[in-house]
């Protein structure tokens, strides 16, 4: 029985999350019996849909329980089984959350999934080629629906789902413009992730500012726009889009901590006749193997190459996730345990 | 040549609008050329799209002119005809604007609409089944995508876009909750315009009681909204919207007189999944034949029988419709001129 150490969830924060709020754990992993099978976490996922979930409120998810093991998406190796699905040295893709270890029912369909890391590496599954790469794929093929031609603007780009969103969107023959924090990660998402342009904001920190910015970026206005962030960016691109602009909302990680956040400009979903429409992906895994396909040959063909933001060992995952909600990671932000 | 009374926009409002923004102007109507007719204008439609106009701000379309005769839907009688397509003693529907003559060019598409006055009201044609009920039909059919026992709220409730809404929503099978302004238009809403409830929102003044009053009213939380006035009401409601509710946006007539109207709670959209969309029904004009072949319908079985404010005179034009924006119009607004 190998040791295993897990970070719980110990209190809910009050506003912002804290590092207190988390409590590394060690405990056995306990004998299989028939259908598990025991996995050793390669990679965990850390995203800022967790925040929402600390919280004790109304939501879509239930909320993350005080005193368990932090949920989140893991990859590894099957290293016991007692299932006939499963073999030792599998490699796969589940929820094992942020532990070492995780005991799985196999025989629950979902819990678990075989990947091939021939030709994407095991970590791609929590980012381009997993949830954050449908997530984009759903948003910009289902709700923005871009013609050729369209501009289209994300914000968080270089994260998971903003660098999965550019190639996609590319794919499509789009005007790709990204808005991310920090000269050197818009460099990079114009170099290395395609981008048309990325917008700086840190430098344009308000929304005059942003709103000039998005304008020269965007000189036919914008057509759809995938929001990560909420709040004043959002304010300033809904100023900016044109007539009949679809607006993908997959998160709002600038009001987890429970300020309130409102939209400035409501009536010009009116004026310009927008769309916005919010989605959880998990809600549309019909989806799911249409997106992964194209996902998986963006990567295999060198289309896309996401970056990954590493920290190692499981107890670095709390301080990793209070700075990917600060903006602090440069790409997938992902938990190194082996 | 008969003489003809016409309100012009004398000047833009600044903030509120106010009854010196207009000015009762005297003109001789002019000889008529090949292809036109004269209108002698039976009914004039207001609308509160019309305060939007008046601002000289980006909008979907073009302000009104300041110095000239204001913009809006007319019913009336052809009274001479320089063209082929109209006779003497048509009734037709237009967009003559806020006068007693309207010199019409037919030859131009959709200027001028002959109407059938035996089962439906001349008048009606500017409201339950003219721009207004297609309005509610977009809403409802087209975005709100109603399933057969949802629950759909429409504020306004008595207004012309509100009863016709509630008409379609009952024939559809939903249930049907307004929001209005005070106890008499809200019995109204529900003794003669089928509502199942109706919640007067000068009782339930804030959003804490228009939270509760919408919790009784719709115990199985709100499925499709369809919004005309913004602000406060509209965040009550978002918090009391389904999974995957949708919010039809057509008018925010809160926010016309230029106060910023911010949307409280944005975060509710990816929370609970809503979809929100704006529209102008003019851009639509696909929908009209089949929108008004179930209005007609719906009035000429008595299933729709929306109520009229009459002003009377072109005179009284100007304070009807300042009474419209602060809601003391009960039913379709219009001014009676013969």
């Amino acid at each position: 029985m190998p040791r295993n150490q897990q970070i719980h969830l110990d209190n809910r924060p009050q506003g912002e999350a804290v590092a207190s709020n988390f409590k590394l754990v060690t405990t056995d992993t306990p004998a299989l019996v028939d259908g598990q099978v025991l996995v050793r976490n390669h990679y965990l996922s850390l995203d800022p849909y967790m925040r929402g979930r600390m919280n004790d409120a109304k939501s879509y998810a239930q909320p993350q329980p005080v005193g368990e093991v932090m949920q989140g998406g893991t990859v590894g190796e099957v290293v016991e089984s007692r299932s006939p699905k499963f073999a030792v040295g599998d490699k796969v893709v589940g929820f094992g959350g942020w532990q070492e270890y995780s005991v799985v029912d196999a025989s629950q369909p979902g819990s678990l999934k075989k990947v091939d890391t021939t030709h994407v590496p095991l970590s791609y599954y929590l980012g381009a080629v997993g949830m954050p790469g449908v997530t984009a794929w759903y948003g910009l093929v289902k709700i923005i629906a871009p013609k050729e031609g369209d501009t289209v603007v994300v914000s968080a780009a270089t994260g998971a789902v903003g660098s999965a969103f550019a190639a996609l969107a590319k794919a499509r023959g789009c005007r790709v413009v990204g808005i991310a924090g920090g000269p050197e990660k818009c460099k990079y998402a114009v170099d290395e992730l395609h981008f048309d342009a990325c917008i700086d904001y840190k430098e344009h920190s308000d929304g005059k500012a942003m709103g000039k910015a998005l304008k020269e970026a965007c000189p036919k206005g914008i057509d759809g726009y995938f929001e990560n962030v909420g709040g004043w960016i959002m304010d300033a691109v809904m100023l900016r889009m044109n007539a009949f602009g679809r607006i993908a909302l997959c998160g709002m990680i600038a009001g987890y901590d429970g300020a309130p956040l409102p939209m400035a400009h409501p009536a010009l979903i009116l004026v310009s006749r927008l769309k916005i429409e919010g989605f959880i992906v998990s809600e549309h895994m019909e989806v799911w193997p249409e997106a992964l396909t194209e996902l998986g040959t963006l990567v295999a063909t060198g289309k896309l190459r996401p970056r990954e933001s590493v920290a190692e060992g499981i107890a670095a995952a709390p301080e990793a996730f209070l700075g990917l909600l600060k903006g602090k990671n440069f790409g997938k932000q992902i938990v190194k345990l082996v």
